[in-house]
């Protein structure tokens, strides 16, 4: 698929250096980070600015030519991957890459789309100051990328998404016009919220470029501990316990099944299943303190004291030092790297509402065992918020891949049906991008598909902008 | 202005009692809060859920008349008062009053947008919660309002404005559909941000009839203390360094001039001048903690006693009772009605960024002087936040009402030409209305607009919902 004109005028746009065409440069930016999609695509283009970005957009407008943005390629959900024809390109935002200004008195921090997120927490932390969104991928995401997809990951509990952290945005509009929205104001009622219309969008709407985030006081101390539990509706009572007591100290709240620490311990055999005996769940908890740490540690003490005493919980580790913390969080961190080390997984990352979470497992285990008997569940995940990786593990007995191609679409689809009877969303994190836009819109109201096709269709009436993402078929 | 079939529909549909066309029963809802606007209407209509507002809807579509959505009707900027032609109907919500549900254990609680704020608060508060929202007028103000608005208060700082409050909402639609986006899910990624476009929209692109809202833990004890610094800089260094020491436990950061307190002192005697010398301003400090009252405390004085080793504060006063932090605050909120008490002020409810605010007052009150020579400048608000009321009050010498007349549009377009250029907002937590709307629009770019118009158009292409009020003419 050759389109010399288009080229030509790409190179003459970008330099010939960032118009990619050869297989050996495009072929990362062609296939996802869990390798699910593969596309094709007529070149990866790469601007170094939000004007050359701008250009670039009416050039593809004027050509016809569908756009594909991606910043570090690190979706899940198959958002920034073209599809097979070859007609689209891919638009890397990667080399737009400059902290344009911190301003540590508005506690903002203003950064192009391609900054990687550990560089955007880098340059905060310099400036004294706290960018809170944390992520596995954080070291190779984009920040336009998480802006796209409203990342989410461990801090959404005291901090929000990724929405929450952005006061203003800079986009380019499928028309190829660029809106300086790089507002820095924390108040601020002066028309329709356009901002949070392009955030979650998936790059379906228009292209950030550029975004001015919030930012917060460095706490004086991060202080974790780790709690064994009898049952996820005890997690449920210490939660309740930990808002009390700690308030927006809390900033971490994360549940761990039995299954999953026994796991770790067997893949990683340095890393001990942490209690004396054995409890059905465990909940790592964090407070991030603006005293200090004997104040975060007191208080850590103080909370699982009482929730010893109200038999919450059952034994508790406080970390002693950052390292020990950092220990109870690699634990944690430590469960998807297990299961990926054990073979393929029935992934789901789902939410629910915080108290519908006994309820949800109590209903959702059976049927699972009903479909594929003897299955395995690693259940994980972010507890403070809902929001659960509801991971389903071949029995020991049957291959990894045999048991996903036998039992996939009838677990997930029984999955994601429970998730929907328990009020909450077959995406919590991750996006909807190619692999979950039909699933989602069976859940959807049709109110609320025609008005996003009516939002899509206003916006971009070419339907040049990410095509056949999102929305449904 | 007689429109029979309608006007029977109307009667068939809500029952006579709720289609009031006699000037005595409408009068109240055709003058806004300020009396600055009065209209006419063909009726206002009050349904009494969301049914009959979808149903209303239609039939206002179907015989093409133009509705106006009402809450509590205090509204600051003319949003929710017909304009004179008598065609347009006001459509109250007042009727659709019901919490729906508080569910604590996922901190959250539903309510119909008739729901008076305090009424909000106080169900959550029943369930050991707290809603943060917190607002001069919460006692006649309604949460849909407030979220059609999206309204801000004291609170801010810590907990946002009313849209970082909503996690779902219920919206009847220009076509007078049901949107039930009522979820209760602190993650969820599945599509195009609907509420949030909703939300600030000012009843244009649709009706809010209900919202799951927000709740947090209710704290043990809030503390109060009021600073006295030489200027607006030294209040800026203060709020830094609170943010460092107390965190998310620094709820209010109120900035007040020598010549507010003065003013509230002069209309209220028994309101003394708070400290023993004048200074040039004070702030007003408010800690929430989920430990105790003697944390709160405790933290507080070593926060103003570090404060005043730095040479950031000269003089503070901590609360030691509750009954001393609720003085403490009606000391600020004593300074809108002593300036009402003294006549009318040109008003401004502006922010810009934090960090601007020292140089956006040294840039303006020279503005404001060589304009009006002689105003006394009435300047407080939420600091935290960089919101100021930024009011302007006549001379001694002349009479209000003469003042308003010959100064206020000179003053008010260099205020907010001032505003603009320091990066700011010209309407912080007011919304526009029909008073901003033009205005406004000068500030904003040709391609902001644009997409404001394009998602008018898409969601309301016949302009019947709320017409000639956010956009510009």
């Amino acid at each position: 698929m050759i389109n010399a004109p288009f080229l030509t005028a790409c190179r003459d746009l970008l330099g010939r250096d960032h118009v990619l065409l050869e297989s050996i440069d495009t072929d990362a930016y062609l296939v996802d980070q869990r390798k699910r999609y593969r596309g094709h695509a007529l070149a990866v283009l790469r601007p170094a600015n939000a004007a050359q970005v701008a250009a670039l957009v009416r050039l593809c407008v004027a050509h016809g030519v569908p756009m594909v943005p991606q910043g570090g390629n690190t979706g899940l959900a198959g958002g920034a991957t073209p599809d097979a024809s070859g007609r689209q390109v891919v638009i890397s935002l990667r080399r737009l890459d400059r902290i344009r200004q911190v301003d540590a008195n508005n506690m903002t921090l203003t950064a192009e789309a391609g900054c990687l997120l550990a560089n955007v927490q880098a340059a905060a932390a310099e400036a004294q100051r706290l960018f809170p969104l944390s992520l596995a991928a954080e070291g190779s995401c984009t920040i336009g990328g998480n802006l796209a997809t409203n990342a989410g990951g461990t801090a959404v509990l005291r901090y929000g998404n990724a929405r929450e952290l952005c006061l203003g945005l800079e986009v380019v509009t499928p028309q190829g016009e660029l809106w300086d929205g790089l507002r820095g104001l924390r108040k601020d009622n002066t028309g329709y919220d356009l901002r949070d219309l392009f955030i979650g969008a998936e790059g379906t709407l228009g292209l950030i470029t550029a975004a001015t985030l919030k930012l917060f006081a460095q706490p004086a101390a991060r202080m974790t501990a780790l709690a064994a539990l009898d049952s996820p509706a005890h997690a449920l009572a210490l939660l309740n316990l930990a808002q009390r007591m700690a308030g927006p100290l809390l900033t971490g709240f994360e549940l761990m099944s039995d299954f999953c620490l026994r796991l770790v311990a067997q893949v990683f055999p340095q890393q001990r299943y942490p209690f004396a005996h054995r409890y059905a769940q465990a909940v790592l908890l964090e407070l991030s303190d603006n005293e200090s740490e004997a104040h975060a540690r007191d208080l850590l003490e103080r909370l699982l004291s009482a929730a010893v005493d109200q038999s919450i919980v059952r034994d508790a580790i406080v970390a002693n030092s950052l390292a020990q913390s950092n220990a109870l969080w690699h634990l944690r961190e430590s469960i998807p790297l297990a299961q990926s080390a054990t073979g393929l997984n029935i992934k789901h990352d789902i939410a629910v509402p915080v108290s519908q979470v006994p309820a949800f497992l109590d209903a959702t285990d059976p049927l699972v065992q009903r479909i594929a008997p003897g299955a395995r569940m690693v259940t994980f995940g972010h507890l403070g918020d809902g929001n659960l990786h509801y991971n389903v593990m071949a029995p020991e007995d049957i291959d990894p891949d045999s048991f996903l191609g036998r039992y996939q679409s009838a677990v997930t689809a029984a999955v994601h049906d429970s998730v929907h009877a328990h009020h909450g969303s077959i995406s919590a994190e991750h996006g909807l991008g190619q692999l979950k836009r039909n699933a989602s819109a069976k859940y959807k109201s049709p109110v609320e598909l025609a008005l996003m096709r009516t939002l899509k269709t206003a916006f971009d009436p070419l339907g040049l902008m990410n095509p056949d993402k999102v929305l449904p078929d």
